[in-house]
């Protein structure tokens, strides 16, 4: 069995984190896939999709290690191209990745309890965002 | 086919690499799965997986590069949150990340000879670590 | 359904971005899956799989990226393993990854416009390259 579902959101950009954890509890029940795979991607190149303990100080830290790592200050040549200042977000959503496939078993999420999904948006302006789940399994 | 396999294993914490290269291939046999994809997850928030030439100077330039990126001395805000140190582990973590997917064709792993699946333990401590093995396909 | 493709190209090394995501397609038709995942994985320990606007100037800014974070110039112990010189490409490889997973909807990939497949070969060298297509779902 495969299937499909989105979740549609609006962020405010600048690394904002967001905990999908619970609509993807939700949409798995839905699904009523039992054994497989959960595999969840985000469309746009300037997000990202990863795991997290979701607790805000270690939000920021995310920030401010994005920041560290790839400041949105440096001069990069994608900034001459558009002209829309987000190098970094670009450079950010490569290198933490844009899918993620996660292990269901007995209808449940084999993730740990301080475990999250999170989506990480590092574009630098609000915008809407999909991300797209394939439940595939049995 | 869904087939779900777990291996547990102690670590010694502190970017410990342990090479499971050896223990999935064994599963994959008795799996039977011959074509078809692996889907791997470490379960927790301060762990990762990744492929990478397991040979202990390389392991050691792992650690070193982990501990350049995200330094354990830092001041990270998730400290503050438990009081138990590890904002780096969990900033690793989201960073390598927590899922791989790897193709299986004629009964084998599609990996480089030179290429092993490795489990990475970024706690700080001890730890009784868990991995799901998801094999999907014919 | 399961059904497997290669994909096999030359690469001049030394960060090179080879675009795939035209054979991805190309390919994607071919195998005539309607809904499902595709797992894409690279073949060795010093090359990677990501998504990214694959434009000329954010190209050199990945490139400059992954000398800031991982220089070529630095001491890797690995180097004194092999005397191959290319401890960072490694490191490179196991940070940005190795496996990917995208999902396809209506024979689609799931992508955004300006989202494309790429390979990145760090190593140092020219090499050939082998990258593997697993489609799996109806």
């Amino acid at each position: 069995m495969v299937k499909t579902f989105y979740l549609e959101f609006h962020t405010q950009g600048r690394s904002s984190i967001v905990n999908i954890t619970e609509e993807i509890t939700k949409l798995l029940k839905k699904s009523q896939l039992q054994e497989g795979v959960l595999n969840i991607n985000c469309i746009g190149s300037t997000c990202a999709l990863t795991t997290l303990e979701y607790e805000p100080a270690l939000v920021k830290d995310l920030q401010d290690l994005a920041e560290r790592l790839i400041p949105a200050s440096f001069y990069y040549h994608h900034n001459d191209t558009w002209g829309d200042d987000n190098g970094h977000s670009h450079l950010c959503s490569c290198l933490w990745g844009t899918s993620l496939s996660l292990a269901v078993s007995n209808g449940k999420l084999e993730v740990g309890t301080w475990q999250q999904v999170v989506f990480i948006d590092f574009d630098i302006r609000p915008r809407q965002r999909k991300v797209v789940l394939k439940f595939i399994g049995e």
